[in-house]
């Protein structure tokens, strides 16, 4: 029998509730679909802080680097507001992406038709709304060097981080994007700011020439990320794929999943290269949202961009696509049973708890 | 008889069209009104660039140096797409942002009411909307060094740009957002990425101590950028003032403006320290749009922003506070009245063009 190994890193706030959820669906395909699913557990963020004073620890690490596919929650919350830079929850969300290579984040922002009324937009802007964004993840302002503050004397200090992008960096997050416009509506729009930034510059010049050698049958268009931010919010049906860099992507992701009015919904993947011998990846799926602390522990998050993630999960890192279809038609026919947690509550509409929507959509499953 | 100098420099596109209306008002206010305005005109952008083969001569940015005020147009066009980077036409800008000090850059986004429909938002969500964006305008990734393209051999290119930060420089804008907040709602939020940007961490740090030290009657929140992002869009009127970095700000002003539904009516000014003798201000106005190069030329660009740029330059650099109000007054007038440029045309509405939209403004002054 095959055995699928699962990391899961519930995190903190509301991870671990959300994480429960996709622990139902996981027994469940274990016991009726033999899918062989082994997991462990370990800790990220704030809880990984309290435990080893450390934003994850090197064994958890050693296991997120082993495992077919990590799941992950969210992290932080004000409790570690003060924490040290070097230990803060985020820092081990970073090193896993950096240490584990996971270059490519894909987050699609979706509108589930049966929220279209959800949005801040006007809902004929946003219904049906597809859009997959292509985030550069490993590079860019989040890791380049120098990176610090130096005492200058005299009360100044001084904040210097940098953005770095070399070739081939471009050039394969470019080719991601490429290969999924052509499972998609093939087209693919750039963003940068190459009217002002140097890496900008070059993310033009070698998503271009990808472009040129390799995907000429995909509509290429660039745009300036100020620009791309406007369009979003003015006509977000006009795109298909986005890819832009680290900062950039982390900006318009958040961005294009508000305008869904879907944002508790939405998932993401960030996967590695494929292993030039096995083919694999290595990946970590985890909820665009945030470990929401307001409303932790008290059984009312909604699970739902929790559980597409592990639908992500079950397409990209084990091929399930059937599995990975069907789960995420769950989630749509229970939208439009009219059944709601707290967050996307409407009128006509039955309120439940973060378990019941996870078993609401696992009988639907 | 007192003399305000001003130094005019239409740009690019529309910028020119827009600019004439500007002229009209500067005229009448000579003319019914004593003002003095003495006006000078030049070149940046392209048309700098096809004249003597910079975004901006030494020449005028003599004069720009020089002016109790500069008033700019827009720069672009696909005409320059191909110019090297040193010259192309936001270089032109960028020069006296950063030669004139004119670190202070405020970005009002508000709904004018005839308005709230063209706004891709719910109108509830954005009628009597008005917000003020404060952005750092002369420092950050736009200028750190270094700046540059490395050639690394085997085909591969490094691009770096640098995210720098000194205390003075926050500190500054920090009270720049302060002291305008007290003149609003008294609020001012702080927008950083203090989770992944050591440059983060010091704006915050300075930004708080900078309220702690003289604007504690002053509500001051936090908030991640990409959050801030995320929020502008789901709920924009939460906001009063908002404070944030180079980047962070043209981003975030762009998706704010873009909400209003107001685009092609925002104005901004971009302003420096005052003179410690005099204490005069450099400044500059410009509207937030660009140059539109598709409908440059054919008399149908909206003046509005050009020409409540010049409000606010009215209101900075002379101030002309009644003034301000009144030309302020008149732009609202005039489209109560129903009068539209093509860009904000609705139904039930009289389509006009520039000049006539221009004309009607100044009727109403
Ligand atoms: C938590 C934080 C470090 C992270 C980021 O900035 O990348 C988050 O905002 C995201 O988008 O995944
Ligand atoms: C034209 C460009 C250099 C400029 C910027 O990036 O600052 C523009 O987008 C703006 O916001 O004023």
């Amino acid at each position: 029998m095959t055995t699928r190994s699962l990391f899961l890193l519930p995190g903190d706030g509301i991870g671990p509730e959300a994480m429960a959820e996709v622990r139902k669906i996981i027994a469940y395909m274990n016991e009726t679909k033999g899918a062989g699913f082994v997991t462990e557990e370990g800790l990220v963020g704030g809880s990984a802080y309290d435990a080893h004073g450390a934003a994850i620890s090197e064994a958890d690490m050693d296991k997120a680097m082993n495992a077919d596919a990590v799941l992950f929650g969210a992290v932080g919350g004000p409790k570690w507001d003060a924490v040290p830079y070097e230990v803060r929850p985020e820092a081990g969300l970073l090193r896993l992406r950096k240490d584990l290579k996971l270059f490519a984040n894909l987050r699609p922002a979706i509108c589930y038709p049966a929220l279209a009324n959800a949005s801040s937009l006007k809902p004929e802007l946003v219904e049906g709304l597809d859009i997959l964004i292509v985030r550069e993840l490993t590079g860019g302002v989040y890791f380049g060097e120098p990176k610090e503050i130096i005492d200058l004397g005299n009360g100044q200090k001084r904040g210097i981080d940098t953005q770095v992008y070399d070739t081939y960096e471009i050039e394969r997050i470019a080719s991601v994007a490429f290969e999924l416009a052509r499972t998609r509506n093939n087209r693919v729009c750039s963003m940068e700011k190459r009217n002002v930034m140097k890496s900008g510059v070059l993310w033009n010049q070698v998503v271009t020439e990808t472009h040129k050698a390799k995907y000429q049958d995909v509509q290429l268009e660039h745009m300036l990320a100020d620009a791309g931010g406007m369009q979003l919010v003015r006509q977000p049906k006009q795109f298909d794929v986005i890819v832009t860099d680290n900062l950039f992507g982390d900006m318009l992701s958040d961005v294009a999943a508000m305008l869904t009015g879907s944002l508790g919904m939405l998932p993401s993947a960030s996967l590695g290269a494929p292993d030039a011998k096995t083919g694999k990846r290595k990946a970590l799926y985890e909820p665009v949202h945030g470990s929401a602390p307001d409303i932790a522990g008290q059984g009312i998050a909604n699970p739902i961009a929790m559980i597409a993630s592990f639908a992500m999960c079950l397409r990209y890192s084990f091929n399930m696509v059937k599995e990975a279809d069907d789960l995420e038609k769950a989630i749509a026919n229970v939208l439009d049973q009219g059944i709601r947690t707290g967050d996307i509550m409407a009128e006509g509409c039955r309120k439940v708890g973060t378990a019941e929507m996870g078993d609401a959509i696992l009988a639907e499953f």
